[in-house]
């Protein structure tokens, strides 16, 4: 498949990467300091690679509204600084408890609980730094960034889609309770990650509500494909009731995804510049990792 | 003692940390939604009293400016965020492992670790967005604010401290590290608070200076007295190598914090309407708890 300028979705997307790879090496902090051990945690998550899904909606859609991707990378940094908190976080043993995070002992592992606790808050605390500070835009902008990232990643947002996750562990969950909690937990920061690359194209405000479509979309097929392909991996743990196949076929969440997958397309093919999320959304329901 | 328009510091402190809890309260989440629990937790932490210091700060910094302190209260009940979520995670298993916290059970005691660690992400994450969204300053000021309290909390910042205490706790350290480590820890962040206000006030770059030298001074003053309390209450308990009685007398501590409290008087009481931060300072050194 190829989509802008002829390239294939693997090179837009490794092409996006390169670009917040080095923006991130460069802000991140480093050097010798009495605490530059936490410098050195909020690296080893930050730049642990993984393919910048939200970094790359930032910049595509800072293209797609005709904008500078110079004023967008600062955001594009915040968002996945606020992506990578969150699975810091999620990694803890008072959380999912997870040793390994893409291959790598979690953060936790490898820095001792309290530094990975307080690595997650520091890229919490930095991403907002990161937008209030861009200097490729104007405070308007910039108060926007913040506020986009703060609404999205709050107590109504992430936060509170990962609390309905702890909830809906313990107990079964409808279809309806599981698509707000996906939407929460995972959706908002998405929506986020393409609303910034707006803001920093000072786009039209109905281009916002075209980017919340996508995003949703493509937020919801995303993870019912995770849970595809999650239970492809543990063909013996369906009993979870935060997967979506608690209450569906899998079977009927491809159909769904797909369903999704063609409406996030819909949103925004209407739009020039709209091939790279158009080939971004097909490549997502067609992964098979 | 008395101080603005007559009133004691007691009255003072009492006024300001009613309008900041009021405002907390009407701007804090409330309502009954499937992930509520998280509303409460914040609640619980944030609503729990306190003397409101670094509020205050912010607050009495905005009327030495002539400033208008409506355009502070957002900003003050940010940086009480920010403190409430650091109360949250330094109370967590993996820090100090308190069960307490002014009397009560700490957050992780009443609603689990999980919940706890959420709530203190969440109030930080809502420090951003209150200070982003404030109707009362215009985007130049906000923008600012978020700067100053994301450099404040951060890496560098109260974050470094916390690191810092991590590492002192398991060696001694010598008192320029002590002190840099409370710098950093504590006095950082009542700089912001001290800055916030400044910024509400849209006041003139060289008084921030002057809030930079008050804030410094009555932090490390504060921390001294608080060893000094602490240590009388465990006689037994005096080798924490992260309390400033490793390396000073209580005598020489509080000949110490009593230095310091001058020099914060002396960096504001050139400025009209500083009686109250006068009064705090002094209050600060001779406080009994």
């Amino acid at each position: 498949m190829t989509a802008g300028c002829g390239m294939s979705i693997d090179e837009l997307l490794d092409g996006n990467a390169k670009l917040v790879n080095s923006a991130l090496d460069s802000v991140l902090p480093s050097g010798e300091r009495a605490h530059s051990i936490i410098y050195d945690a909020m690296r080893y998550s930050a730049m642990d690679g993984g393919k910048r899904i939200r970094p790359f909606l930032t910049l595509e859609f800072c293209r797609l509204a005709g904008g500078d991707v110079k004023a967008a990378l600062p955001y594009a940094c915040a968002i996945e600084c606020v992506h990578t908190y969150s699975l810091i976080h999620d990694d803890l043993p008072c959380m999912d408890d997870d040793d390994e995070r893409r291959g790598k002992p979690s953060s936790h592992i490898k820095f001792g609980e309290a530094n990975a606790l307080l690595a997650g808050d520091a890229l919490l605390t930095y991403a907002f730094a990161l937008a209030s500070e861009n200097p490729f835009a104007d405070a308007a902008r910039n108060m926007r960034a913040v506020s986009i990232i703060a609404e999205a990643a709050g107590y109504d947002g992430m936060i509170g889609g990962q609390v309905l996750d702890i909830m809906y562990s313990g107990r079964e969950a409808a279809l309806d309770e599981l698509v707000e909690m996906e939407r929460k937990k995972t959706g908002e920061l998405i929506a986020a990650a393409c609303a910034l690359g707006l803001t920093a194209a000072d786009a039209p405000e109905e281009m916002y509500s075209s980017a919340r479509t996508y995003a949703y979309n493509i937020g919801l097929a995303f993870q019912l494909i995770d849970d595809i392909l999650d239970a492809d991996e543990l063909p013996d743990d369906g009993g979870d009731g935060t997967t979506m196949l608690a209450v569906m076929t899998a079977e009927e969440a491809r159909g769904f995804a797909s369903a999704l997958t063609e409406g996030a397309v819909m949103a925004v093919r209407g739009y020039e510049r709209s091939d790279a999320l158009v080939e971004l959304a097909h490549w997502l329901l067609h992964r098979n990792a």
